[in-house]
């Protein structure tokens, strides 16, 4: 099983210590781990897979095999920019999103708009007229998200889903 | 000047005639209209822009010259799915999402990400932490979001966005 | 009609000559000219298709606006890097390359493998096993490439042409 | 240390063979494989190299996670159809081109654009105005194909290759 990571660059040490744990936790139940190969969210997810044994994929918006993170096993320098988000969202069974920023919410919209269930840790709410969507899946710590998205990740994937 | 319109393909009555008529009032204004070249709030804000003499570009999600609407001046088909909403988000100096889905949602991201400006109009709400994000400029009709995007367009881009 | 241009940034006086008459011609048929947005053979035919009130769109690899050539009318900043040139292989019923070096190499294939004509001037010759590949129409000048190229375009495009 | 195989889905027995005896000797000397995971060579390569206990990586045109050939350890599904060749052609220290028709010489251009070195086996000769291009490193079977290949990808990457 694959499950993909998303969140900021730039986390406080609270979100990055979340990410960390969770990518423990992916590590331990032997999930490969799939996230964007660079610092903050990304590195901490990858050290925690690494320090279980787990597999982590890096797939990087540069051209350059050398720019990911030290915890990387696999880099895909797609040269894409932000367009590898959307590779991001989709090369998972599921997708965890860790805090976030703009990039993040790109990731959490590619993967919802492809029938990819998205959970959520101290991450983005969407709302429109008022109304929250309940899309994205909330979490209350690592262990909880990891569990959630493993659970929805076992469902199978809707089949209508297009790519226009 | 380019300005982005992002939007559902499957709107209301209501939303699809907010998009004509910003559509419409770029056209007035002899300002190029990017989107994603297909139905529903793209086809309505092409048809619009196209009914003043204006200039409509459809960057399209599949290979097929012949599937954009036919109010498309200029069709580029990418083949690229929805990673094409990424060169949508960039191609305008400042960008208009109409009501909107996830597609649209990863289009508003994007441009923030890109440091674009995005005028709203009854589109997604973005909140952390039980705030809302202040970045997508709320306009009330179609003219007030043509008129918000213009003035914010005009400013200078910040020139440290990276497509990291 | 949307035909495609493809070439180098740096070509010889010679080639950046064709790609100007080139430009010119199809100027002159009112076709419109896409093409990378950039320097050399993308400049040059630009310069010639405005010269003769023709419409010009450059798909940049790059994430800035104001990068194209002074002869572009539509400027799309993909930020897709060497990516976008599969967009621009895409996005005309033909493609003439003019002379060029890998970039226009794989715009080339990626144009062929789409079942998209290609008219060749002074560019690449494709051979396996000793056998040269007739899919490039080899044009003698900027005149008959473009006549070349318009009937082929003219032709119904294959209908299974997968995009994988 | 990772290497890219490219090559085509419908190939002749002979090239397949190739393609599996490439996989093989990478399996064999830990190095990670990288192939748009489809069929054909992609397939016999990931064969090859999980017979030997190798790591395989597939880069997949479509959107579904399922839709990888058996041999395929970790699947990246793109959706970005044929601009996934740039990704393949990129994540490797070097590509080996086995066999090929239009998707492969993209790749093959797409590799030499970025300054990747390419080996090939039966694959196309380029050649311009009469001159036979040199950068293909031509390889006589497939252990000699993996030696020229992992020779060169331990050179250091020239550092002046933009992605314009």
């Amino acid at each position: 099983m694959q499950i993909s990571i998303v969140g900021e660059a730039g986390p406080t040490p609270e979100i990055a210590a979340l990410a960390e744990e969770v990518g423990a936790e992916l590590g331990r139940r032997g999930i490969t781990l799939v996230c964007g190969g660079g610092q903050g969210v990304m590195e901490a997810a990858c050290r925690g897979a690494k320090s279980q044994g787990g597999t982590t994929i890096g797939i990087l918006p540069g051209s350059d095999l050398s720019a990911a993170n030290d915890w990387v096993d696999v880099t895909i320098p797609t040269g894409l920019g932000q367009a590898r988000n959307v590779i991001i969202a989709r090369s998972g069974s599921a997708a965890i999103a860790i805090g976030g920023r703009y990039g993040t919410l790109t990731e959490i919209g590619h993967a919802l708009k492809a029938g990819i269930p998205v959970v959520g840790l101290r991450t983005w709410t969407l709302s429109k007229s008022g109304a929250v969507d309940p899309s994205i899946i909330v979490a209350t710590d690592a262990k909880d998200a990891v569990e959630k998205a493993v659970s929805v990740a076992e469902r199978p994937r809707p089949t209508d889903i297009s790519n226009d």
